[in-house]
Order: structure tokens, then C-alpha cells, then sequence
């Protein structure tokens, strides 16, 4: 009999680390993961649409689907945009196992992707995080850094600086010993922080190049869709060092980089690497001085290594 | 919170009857319904894979993905060789509603669509119906002949006679009246069937066109990959009315309508109709003596039909 796992069952025994570690398990044999291309059946004005990402696991002999709809007007009835699940079948004898909520494992594999790439693109000492962007993606975010560096200060701006205000509250419920920051000034959160995160559907760059300071790693993963480009792209030319979660996703779906590719600013063939490839070789920044950038657009096979790590976590507990 | 049915609650409450006319109702607004083409990813030897068959009906604003395993060692285990699930979701506020067992109704489907093709090309006073493959898809697609017409005969042939005779005593158990014969000769069941109905993944075909009487008519549902031929392809050209259940997907995965385009026998231009014409237009054969040929291969947009059709049913009682 199908199991059905709710999103509060996922969030109750699934965490962060379960997650980084499952998704660099997963970089250890991608060559046993296969994925096809995603489906998407646009259902209304805007972006309206059902998304599908299949993928298999032939070494693990599970395979996922994960089944997103995306409803623009529902936040204005309090609902969320995006709302997943995931259904995981067993590929040795065909059965259909569990349809897990997506929404959480979304979100923490997406904290998790910021995570790994944190703990090997920022500095060692790396302890002030400027969070861009206070929405649904964000706690995750916060998380997936909170992991990997001793971050000990927090500085949010958000569009809405009251949304920025209830999210500071919520960290400081969890983190108490935190220093936590709301600032209605970008410039200065960019100034100032060791690690930039960024979470916002902004179509236009959400802070300037310029302000930049040697040594600062960024975090981009709001655009997923070519007309977003929340990341100033001036920031790829001048950062030292360039990396993507998936390459081929990224050429698709990541406005700013789609952007600078078409106006020459910054090729394709110019990102440095795949966070993979990180992970592999466990490599790291050159020097205290460089400026790193992570832009992240998501894949099935993410998706799959939280799934299944959840699955397999549910089933055990 | 995502409702679960399994295949018994469908089978208990969703029958025939219900899924020719949800089938039928279906075919009045395909204008409102898109699918996307389905996806296919091998996960080992043979024909084993997982298949994704996504579609939305905008008119009712819910979509459906059918996600099918495909698994050829099963039945050595008696384990079904396809097991099937389908997710419901709501297109208004994306929240996903239910996940049925797609097994019953893809069989139940596929018996609808045979049914609908029998009520529309064959006699009125048809009353023999000769089987040829009496495996899984077998109980539905007599149920779909017993629906629409007044079957008072059945001629069954199996590869293995034995399981034509197992098969002989589950429909009587359900139909004491009918009269009932298991043959080996193929020949005798052609000649006297008023319908042929085929149902097997054969090769090559299982019957001599030559064997056909006028005024037969003939439903083909077994193939649906190109390697699979069960109908004599030299029955096109003879034939009177050869109809589809979908033309596209005949294209690609009728085997015996590939090969008898491929080798000039009878070319994909020339088949008549599809379906739903048939369906919209209350078009029936031109008279008695007519021979006909329905072929069916499925399509995303029938499982569909009986997805929401089941899940609005068991909902209501």
C-alpha cells in the first residue's frame, strides 16, 4: 500500500544535514542517476503551470517524480505559489511506494545546494550572513548556511521590510544567541557581509556589482526562469571564481547568466564549474580575497537524493 | 491532505458504464485538454522502464500524471508486468488531491475505448465475440463488448489453452448465461466472431486476415510498441472503416500500422477516422456486410477521462 508522508512528517525527521549529506552521496555516482528533461503544461495567465521531473536511481533502484503546480494568484488567498510531492517507485520490482509532500524537501534541498556550496566556496572564518530576499525560500537558505560556517550575525532586507522584521523574529525563536539585522539599505548588507544569500523572483538586479568586497561569496537562487535575474550580472566578470549547481539547467533557466552570456559580458563557457565537481574533489577558494558566486536552478536529481534520503529515513524511524 | 484509493475502492465504485461515458463526455471538450508528450526512461534490460504520462483538463481545472513501472521479470514472481498510479490536482489552487491506483483503470480504459469502438463500427445485432488473448487486459475488454452490445457468445483462444479456460470460468462465474467455448483453432473463432477483439503483446499476427468474414468487426489494443503486430496488416486494406484511437500515437507505436505504412500496405493517410469523430458525430458502419478495424494504442488523455471521472465518484459516495 502506498505510504503518503506529509510535509510536517518530512520536516520532523528529515534535516539539513541529512540533506547536504545525501546530495553529495548522490555527486558519487551521478553516473547511475538518470534524469529527462522536465515537462512543463502551462495551465493559466502568467506563469501558470504543472512541472514534471522524473529521474532514476539505478544504483539505489528507486526512481522519483516530483509534481509541481505553480499557481501565481495563490498567495493573495494565503496559499503557496509552488506546491510539490514526490512519488518514489521501487525499480526492482516496479512498486509504487510513497508519495511524499515536495514543498519542505524542496526548500531544505535547495538550503542544502547554498550549504555545500558555502562551506566550499566562502571563507573558512566566514561569520556575517546578508540575507536578500525574507520570502518562502528563505529559512532553508539560513539553514543550509548556518550548517556549514560559525555564522554568529544575520542581515536581512527584504522588498517588504516588515516581512524582513517577522523573519528575523522567527530566526531569533530558534537561534537565540544570534545577532539578527533588518536594513532597508542594500548597499550596506552587501558591505558588510561575509556570505550574500539571494531569494527573490526579481526581475532586475537586487544589489550592485560595485558594493561587492573582496572576499565575499554569493549565493543566487531566486531566477529559475529566464526573465529573473535578481543577480547583478557585472558580479561574474569581476568574481574569481564561478560556479553552478547544473550547467545544462543553468543555460535554460538562470535570467542573469542567460543575460550576460547574449550580451557577451559573461559566457557560458566562462562558469568554472559545477558544484559537483567541488564536492568531488573537496576544493576550495584560492585565497581569503576572492569573490565567489554559486548560481543555483535546480534538478531532478536533487530533488531524488532528498527524496529517497527521506524516504529511506521515514521508513527506518 | 492527499488522498490515497487503491485499485479495490476504484474497482468497487467506478465501472464500465462509468468510464464510456466519462470517456465519451471527454471527447465533447478535447479542445480544453492538453497533454504532454509522454516521457520514457529505461531502467534495465529489455522493455523495463518508467513512463510518465502527464495531462490537464482545463475546462474541470485538474490535471493528471499517469506514472507507469514497467517491469518484464515480474510476472516470473506473479507480479504484474505495469503498475500504474495516477496523481490528481486541483488547476484552481494547485493542491494535489488524491493518488489513485492506475492499474484497474488503465485496463478499464482501454475496455471503454473497445467498447465505445464496438457501439459505433459494429452490427447492432452483433452476439459472438471471439477473444484472442485472454491475459490481464482480457476481463475489461469483454466487459467493454458485454456493454454495448447483446454478447450471448464467447470464443476464447490463448496461447495457453489452460488459461483460456481459467479465464472461461471467471467470466461465467460473473455471466452464468452465456455460452462460453475455449478453442485452439484461431481459424474457427476468426470465422464466426461477429467482434474479434485482440488483446496480446504478440510479434507477429494472430490471426489470417484471409479468415475474416464480411461483416466482422475487429478491436486490436494489444500493441502499443512498434515491435508488437498482433493484426494481420493485410486486413487494413481489406477493411472498410479503420479507425484509431489516437493518430499520433498510432504513428509511433502501432507496430503493425507502422509496418504496413513503412511497406506501402496500407499508409497512415488512409486510415479513416479517429474516435472521437465517430463518438461526436454518432457515425456507424455503412452496413452489414462491412468489415472493420478499430486499433488502440492509448493516450494520456483517456486515463484522464477515468481519473477524474473515478475521483470525483468517490467523492461523491
Amino acid at each position: 500500500m502506498m505510504q503518503v508522508f506529509s510535509e510536517t512528517q518530512v520536516e520532523e525527521h528529515y534535516k539539513m544535514s541529512d540533506a547536504i549529506r545525501d546530495i553529495e552521496q548522490a555527486f558519487g555516482h551521478l553516473e547511475d542517476i538518470q534524469q529527462a528533461q522536465r515537462t512543463v503544461i502551462p495551465t493559466g495567465e502568467g506563469a501558470k503551470a504543472m512541472l514534471y521531473m522524473p529521474c532514476v536511481d539505478l544504483k539505489q533502484q528507486l526512481g522519483t517524480i516530483k509534481i509541481t503546480s505553480i499557481t501565481p494568484d495563490n498567495p493573495k488567498s494565503g496559499k503557496p505559489t509552488t506546491q510539490a510531492q514526490i512519488v518514489i517507485t521501487s525499480l526492482d520490482n516496479g512498486e509504487h511506494k510513497a508519495i511524499i509532500d515536495g514543498s519542505y524537501l524542496t526548500r531544505l534541498r535547495t538550503g542544502a545546494l547554498s550549504g555545500i556550496a558555502t562551506q566550499y566556496m566562502s571563507k573558512a572564518e566566514a561569520h556575517i550572513l546578508g540575507m536578500i530576499g525574507t520570502g518562502g525560500m528563505a529559512y532553508e537558505q539560513f539553514l543550509g548556511n548556518m550548517e556549514v560556517r560559525p555564522i554568529d550575525t544575520v542581515i536581512l532586507y527584504n522588498r517588504t521590510t516588515e516581512k524582513a522584521k517577522t523573519f528575523k523574529q522567527r530566526i531569533l525563536k530558534d537561534y537565540p544567541n544570534l545577532e539578527v539585522k533588518v536594513t532597508e539599505d542594500v548597499s550596506e548588507l552587501v558591505k558588510q557581509s561575509d556570505i550574500i544569500n539571494c531569494q527573490t523572483p526579481s526581475t532586475e538586479p537586487v544589489f550592485k556589482a560595485g558594493d561587492v568586497q573582496p572576499g565575499t561569496h554569493i549565493n543566487g537562487i531566486g531566477s529559475y526562469q529566464p526573465s529573473m535575474k535578481e543577480i547583478d550580472y557585472n558580479i561574474f566578470p569581476k568574481a574569481d571564481w564561478v560556479v553552478v549547481d547544473d550547467l545544462e539547467g543553468v543555460k535554460d533557466e538562470s535570467g542573469e547568466l542567460i543575460e550576460a552570456n547574449d550580451e557577451g559580458v559573461f559566457t557560458f563557457e566562462e562558469i568554472d564549474d559545477e558544484l559537483k565537481t567541488l564536492s568531488l574533489n573537496k576544493q576550495t577558494r584560492k585565497n581569503d580575497e576572492a569573490i565567489t558566486v554559486f548560481k543555483c536552478v535546480g534538478a531532478a536529481y536533487f530533488d531524488l537524493a532528498v527524496a529517497v534520503g527521506a524516504y529511506q529515513k521515514l521508513n527506518q524511524e
